[in-house]
């Protein structure tokens, strides 16, 4: 099996997932890549996905945008450079002002689980400086691309 | 009351704290500091308390060392440039083969609570490759230093 | 002679200079400060220039602002954690639509000089959206700030 | 034309270039890629190119490795998130114990030159921790990737 096939069984369960090279100062003198770089990773994971959502958009246009409120993370396996890694993301669940994502890293040259976290973003309103509902548009476009509704809550 | 009064305040409940300036170049489009960034501050004040209690000269001599296992943290404040952060760090937990230690940044200017997290090490032994016990005189390194005794796991 | 007496030593060429404490994880495989980090130093020492002689203010007020043109830096040492480093910036010339300075990284633990660099700035009209000349205003502050004239190109 | 046509064309005088994907993170408030990662980028191609050229190997292996002595970059466009870098590398001179790269950074979006620079790496045994002679294997590997003869100084 090639590994783009496995890469992609992998990422079944994600409709969004970014592919990221490791770069080799990307390490710490412990010869791995470094714990902060998996943030910046999720980051643009999100980022694509807040984009395939029309998230940015809204932010662009009317001042409506995520703030990360909160992020957590399991490190599963050390990564070296060179290594490609695939980062998937889905929502997870749908607040009345919050959106939780699912993160998952896979490394390429290990085919292997190599993190896993959950960030929480808040709708933020930036011309009120407060939280916002989740916009009704921006929750019919996470269902369709995740194929399934979510509860109101 | 001065800033620094203030600072050692809020402070007080750590034994190990370091400062930081916020350089401009660590904010983002959005114009806050981005929230990669406070993770290498957290990590900065880990390996200042790994110094403190003999973590990192155990792993130069011993090969002994800790290996980030899992990280949270909950975003309170955006923080913006000019700005010094100062990060307390302490044990909340000895484990078997872990500690917790939790974490809070508060920004000078805004004399506030920015983020709190905690993060989990594994002790580590880089020879035999697998987690070990925590050392006993890095137990007690930690409890001299915290001022009191952690429960036995 | 005491820390601070020798690094004022070291900086007495400089107007304007910032302390920075060298970070853990800005280290990289090869155990020394990773080089990208000492352009961000160069950064923060820049914004703190441009900020004392109204570049920043002039930026937010009036949308004239500088935009890195170009930069060069020559490595002298290697650096290690623990260490503070202090950036001193000054203007070496001024152009017609350009400023040039000059930067130099020294090792507070090595007590010598680390890195030394240049910077080229160009003062850019971002509504017009082109080079714009330095302004007289600007220009002013900076001969105030170094205690000299400079030369108009 | 397509874009990989046109992308091989403007890297046709470089055997060896690595394509980066632009991460969202890399901006700053001035809302483009923050001119420090251009330096992590120029680094990848660095290694890109030691890798097959055996420098990383001989590093290792030999404890023979580079170190970055001096680095100049001219910035050209402004980049921003989306994008792909493409970063060309190429030896433009090999001195006594040193070796001068030339790194081309082109934004995939703009279709254009957005970065040039040049970096000069020392030969540097970590053993005897003094820069040592281009040795002769490395000389030959880089003339062949190159596909001509550098002149000897």
């Amino acid at each position: 099996m090639s590994t783009s096939t496995e890469m992609r069984a992998l990422l079944a369960d994600f409709r969004v997932a970014v592919a990221l090279p490791v770069q080799w100062g990307e390490q710490d003198p412990f010869g791995h890549v470094n714990h902060v770089t998996y943030f910046r990773w999720y980051e643009t994971s999100r980022i694509a996905y807040a984009e395939k959502v029309g998230l940015m958009t809204l932010h662009r246009e009317a001042g409506i945008g995520p703030i990360l409120a909160s992020i957590a993370n399991d490190y599963r396996r050390q990564l070296t450079y060179p290594d490609t890694v695939h980062v998937g993301v889905r929502v997870a669940r749908i607040g009345v002002a919050s959106i939780t994502l699912e993160h998952k890293i896979f490394s390429e040259h290990q085919r292997a689980l190599a993190a896993e976290g959950t960030s929480t973003l808040v709708v933020f309103d930036y011309k009120a400086q407060r939280p916002t509902r989740v916009p009704e548009p921006l929750r019919l476009a996470i269902e369709a691309l995740e194929g399934r509704e979510f509860p109101r809550t």
